[in-house]
């Protein structure tokens, strides 16, 4: 083969990883912006956040439930886009602030949802990496994610820059926006350093995955979207049947599909939620499946067959910036091990206009 | 082997698959009870329902959110139990309404979720198939699920029943309560019609998915719910792992992971959300996969290697009452065809305890 001809697949994905850290420096950028949203929040008096998005995005706004509850005590919620947009059913959303999330700014169903939120009195926000999209148009705010163009079909650092928005979004509204800029600063510096050794783990613990058909991804609270990228990282990249659950909804049934066939990524997190994960690690062991453990507290999880630590940043909410980065670079090398090309996945295209 | 020692599997788990029309009628007889706590809910002027549940109860939660919302137009939603519970953060419940729901009532985190709303100012109401439960006692009102005992691991009735439960009293804060009672009434009566020819027509679905490692459940609204309790089934009984998906979601990523050996399970009804289920059941047969179709829209998803209709109550919200049952009827079949016991599979217990 010419060396015009060789392709490297996952070239883009792998290299859309690596940009992450340079990723949230950019979004940094736009903190004043960012500032002045959550200026408008405050003073409309709305408490309650409603976030819409499917996807990578919809698995950031479980991240954006935690970054608005711990920051701000406020309430964000995940909303239902069918019932107001293919139900038709009217709300009043006058007391509401909506954050819009796709990176392309085209889901067709999260602009419907955000243009009739906005007619029926929300505060609304698009969170997106194409500030002249539809979603962008459609809403009052947006807040750019700045990723610069993102190419491969499986979203990286779209995700990561929208919790890194997310949680800035969160600390402007509760006064802290400075503490978590920096944060998110020094979050950068520790994904930027960390990468080069999670690369080569990842892709020795890849090897003994090569055939694996079925996974469970757990975490809890700020790490459950963790564990729902992850989950979807596997699923679109190497065709693993990989669901996401919480630590403890495996417990209420899911645990009894498990066999050593069938093993568990695990996403500890050294917070209030690390004894519902140790616990279900321990499930997973008593049904003889094998474990990874990953996150900023994978070595307090007993019986890992596989244990893939990052480093923690603070403050600790900031966790899902890192944790999320082994299941990528996992992914990564699992697709290459199966010959599978992750920078375009058979069946998807990089915009999803499915309704 | 004698008679004394002969062992049915899944006896417990197809009787009250078969209870559940009975079910239903003897929750009706709560009617009043329900009224009446609807109109504390009305009186306290709180518009904001937050819902609390693992496993199937969560499953049913999902459809609490259509309930709420198609009937009384009120924002409910499935609220995280860890960012009080386990990350202790004081949230101001004053203006909500908290529905726990757990058949056991026991269920650790959810009576302690519904304990600290109710100090924190929100209304709460259990739902539990234990009267006398902790959750119960720890909230100001309980709708008895009145399923009378259930015995085999995997829910049935009590999931049925948890979902006449909020569609009643979503239906009560409304003013529709007389509706929804003589909705639910003759949708028992559907139902009790429907199971024989069902059973029949399940067992022989069954058979060629006996060595079907993976599904994906998709549903979208008002049968996100049934997709998730039918996912949930396959997982705990049959050991398939079977993830559920909004018919949307599919799009965004998982859909690369469908080949011939993973099959798809696509349940349709003839609401608003139909164009979307049959955009991702084409999807579905683009990647190759097999296409199973239910619910009261079944018939018109081309390209379904198998049908499996139920009939249409009124109203048309209803329809996840009757749609799950095929699917727990093919778990009963299908764990019947593995050699697994469903009544008690192994690594699971009736109560979960876990936190």
């Amino acid at each position: 083969m010419s060396q015009a001809e060789e392709v490297v697949h996952g070239a883009r994905f792998l290299a859309e990883i690596r940009e992450q850290p340079g990723g949230l420096l950019r979004l940094l950028e736009h903190d004043d912006e960012i500032a002045r949203i959550a200026a408008v929040i405050r003073d409309r008096g709305s408490r309650l956040v409603r976030m819409v998005g499917h996807g990578s995005s919809d698995n950031a706004a479980s991240y954006g439930v935690y970054a608005f509850g711990l920051l701000a005590g406020w309430t964000a919620m995940r909303d239902s886009i069918t019932l107001t947009v293919h139900y038709g059913t009217p709300l009043d959303m006058s007391g509401s602030t909506v954050v819009g999330l796709s990176q392309s700014g085209r889901t067709p169903d999260v602009v419907d949802y955000v243009r009739g939120a906005r007619e029926a009195g929300a505060f609304t926000i698009a969170v997106t990496n194409d500030p002249l999209s539809e979603l962008a148009e459609a809403a009052e705010a947006t807040i750019p994610l700045s990723a610069e163009p993102e190419l491969a079909v499986a979203a990286t650092k779209t995700y990561v820059n929208t919790l890194g928005a997310l949680a800035l979004l969160a600390a402007h509204v509760a006064g802290r926006g400075a503490e978590l800029a920096d944060g998110i600063r020094r979050a950068s510096q520790l994904m930027e350093t960390a990468i080069p050794g999670l690369e080569r783990s990842t892709a020795k613990l890849a090897l003994p995955f090569s055939y694996t058909g079925r996974m469970f991804v757990i975490g809890r609270g700020v790490e459950f979207a963790t564990a729902r990228e992850i989950a979807l990282k596997l699923l679109e990249t190497c065709r693993v049947a990989a669901e996401p659950l919480t630590a403890t909804d495996l417990a209420h049934g899911p645990v009894a599909a498990l066999d050593p066939l069938f093993p568990v990524w695990a996403i500890a997190s050294n917070d209030g939620t690390l004894a519902t994960v140790q616990e279900a690690a321990t499930r997973t062991r008593e049904m003889g499946a094998s474990l990874v453990a990953s996150g900023t507290a994978a070595a307090s999880i007993k019986g890992a067959a596989y244990t893939v630590p990052v480093p923690t940043p603070e403050p600790p909410l900031l966790s899902p910036l890192l944790s999320v980065v082994p299941g990528q670079l996992f992914a990564a090398a699992l697709a290459r091990a199966r010959g599978l090309d992750p920078d375009a996945p058979h069946g998807l295209a990089k915009v999803t206009l499915a309704r």
